[in-house]
């Protein structure tokens, strides 16, 4: 059930929570910073489960929006996520009993204990993604028919404002823009709901699974193991169940630009051993296809992750740099991302790309042998 | 004091309206059928003058955000302005006791008519500039120290947001996002205000004094006077009490684009006796500056608009074209709008022009006798 947020396990979390963000959701390091800030000031922060709260419990949960490439330039505070929450309460005259992660990421899992530690609030351990997506509406709660409307958002100078749109597409359209104005980042509520509406919608227990994703990358960095062997061994036991390693190679290539309020663009990898041996991931914001040699064999909303390939620690879309050796990593999502309408939202068609939706353990294999490594004894 | 508005004031109060919109503020045809409809309908439309208010009736000013060029290709209807102004009531728990314009135009002083029919609320008699001008912090309000915040805005597809920024210039910056995001025109209703702002703060009786101008010209064509001489003659007893025709020729050159949310260009006129006699003007929607053969004529505030040579009738800036034969016509601003702190708000600097502000009445004379006309006998 519920429990505090140590600064061990906060950077755990951190680190686990930047792996299911599938290269967004902003980098680990200086979201984790902003917390460890917290506590060290003696602010205490829950994690709780949507079980505990009553059915009738406001939950509002928030996110930084925005380009990462923005995130590391221009550094997020408490102020500007304790004003969104705030205009959210006033417009719908109510208090929040809680607040929750709207994706996983190194930084929008931080923004919630951010917000935590500074209201009291406690953080329900669950989020509308399991991962990390780029738009508003690639939300398990807008699959599930709840609106994401009315939002709030707040800028780094003091402004906020309500956006109350007729969908949750049209409440992403309106809120890119603000947040471009607002200089590329902003902080956001959205998806108010009671608790009763959580439990039936969102993710469960993603904190904590990120939490042990980070224990298992750590300890395996003190043990001397193979991080990737570690992490395919301990998915087993939670809903991805699957884990492979798509590809071991470097950056030989990486075209990025910050546009529109995402980072768009393509990464190129090419295998150590044969430069023939190509990998490219294409991203906006998260990667959403990794195509080896031209074939895909792994496609949203399954998770494709780039990891460093000695320490297995996550690089963000906007930490890729030339020569970096990375590791591309698969997991597969969650039933509850794969049903018909979640494809729909948030599989190939949501981004426009050609392919069909394929389980990555199917999809994997086809390109010859699994690269799966075998589960530790 | 209060009256009716009538079939045959609306037309005159419509075209008198774009006169003063100084080529900006909408086409005064388009946005007169709308109200027209609402009178045919058998709906009422009451003006009132804000001392008939009492002091602390809540005044919600509405008007039509965006580009011009846009209100022509996307028709507005009424469920817009209804939309915003229920927000922004909403959103301060308060209903409002009426309506205003903020500017005037051909299009934004009709919106508060058609807002007035739709819901029965009244419509004071004054608005916030006297004319029209681009962005929402150039307003007499604004110089006063009212705050436009929060504000209201509303699409056509029935998305409505509120925005609470920490200035003027930061709700017109936020503002100008939605609007080009909502596909380049918007509903606003901003400066929620008490009766007792209003009198402090409002340019008085623009509607009246719009529909004055509009059936001077209106009985210039019908006695076969010349148009010009008939207004400069009216608005002597006004508190715009100068009129000046700058300059007669044709178009010989246009350059508008529709881009960050305004109708930006300019417009080159030559005389029909002497070609190499020109007159350009440059515009923001509204027009900023007239040089003639490169001298400053007019500039900001003061009123530039641009006539139909025969008629008198008003040309907005969306509707230059090549050949028309206009006449530029300057009217001299309220002493209002000429105060240190208006004239850094919406004078030259405003709008980024080099040239000091100098009254008109001062600058036409320089360039050569005033072309003034004699007032009629």
């Amino acid at each position: 059930m519920g429990y505090e947020l140590t600064m061990a396990a906060l950077r755990d979390l951190a680190e686990g929570a930047a792996v299911l963000g599938t290269g967004g959701g902003g980098d680990p390091y200086v979201g984790r910073l902003l917390v460890e800030q917290q506590l060290r000031a003696g602010r205490q922060i829950r994690i709780v489960q949507a079980e505990e709260l009553p059915d009738d419990a406001l939950v509002l949960p928030c996110a930084l929006m925005g380009a990462p490439t923005v995130f590391w330039e221009k550094l997020p505070g408490p102020q500007g996520i304790v004003n969104a929450m705030r205009a959210l309460e006033a417009h719908l005259g109510r208090r929040a009993a809680a607040t929750m992660p709207i994706e996983c990421g190194g930084f929008n899992s931080m923004i919630p204990l951010l917000l935590g530690a500074e209201t009291g609030l406690p953080v329900v351990d669950a989020d509308g993604m399991g991962r990390a997506f780029p738009e508003l509406q690639m939300e398990t709660f807008a699959v599930l028919g709840v609106p994401g409307s009315p939002m709030s958002i707040a800028s780094d100078h003091g402004d906020t404002g309500i956006i109350d749109a007729v969908d949750n597409r049209r409440m992403e359209w309106l809120a890119r823009a603000m947040t471009v104005q607002m200089g590329g980042s902003a902080y956001i509520c959205d998806y108010p709901m009671d608790a009763a509406t959580v439990r039936r919608t969102a993710v469960p227990r993603t904190l904590t699974l990120a939490t042990r994703i980070g224990a298992t990358l750590r300890e395996a960095r003190e043990e001397h193991r193979n991080p990737f062997e570690a992490l395919t061994e301990m998915l087993t036991d939670t809903i991805y169940s699957y884990g492979v390693v798509l590809f071991q190679g470097k950056v030989a290539d990486i075209d990025r630009r910050t546009v529109d309020g995402f980072a768009r663009g393509r990464v190129r990898l090419t295998a150590m051993a044969d430069p023939d041996d190509t990998m490219e991931i294409v991203f906006q914001n998260e990667h959403l296809v990794a195509r080896r040699n031209g074939d895909p064999v792994a496609i949203v909303p399954d998770l494709i992750c780039t990891l460093n390939s000695e320490t297995g620690a996550p690089v963000t879309t906007e930490a890729l740099t030339y020569g970096q050796r990375l590791t591309v990593y698969a997991i597969s999502t969650p039933e509850i991302m794969r049903s018909p309408e979640a494809l729909a939202c948030f599989g190939p068609p949501g981004f426009g790309l050609d392919e069909p939706y394929v389980p990555v353990e199917r999809l994997a294999g086809r390109t010859g042998p699994p690269v799966r490594l075998p589960a530790a004894p």
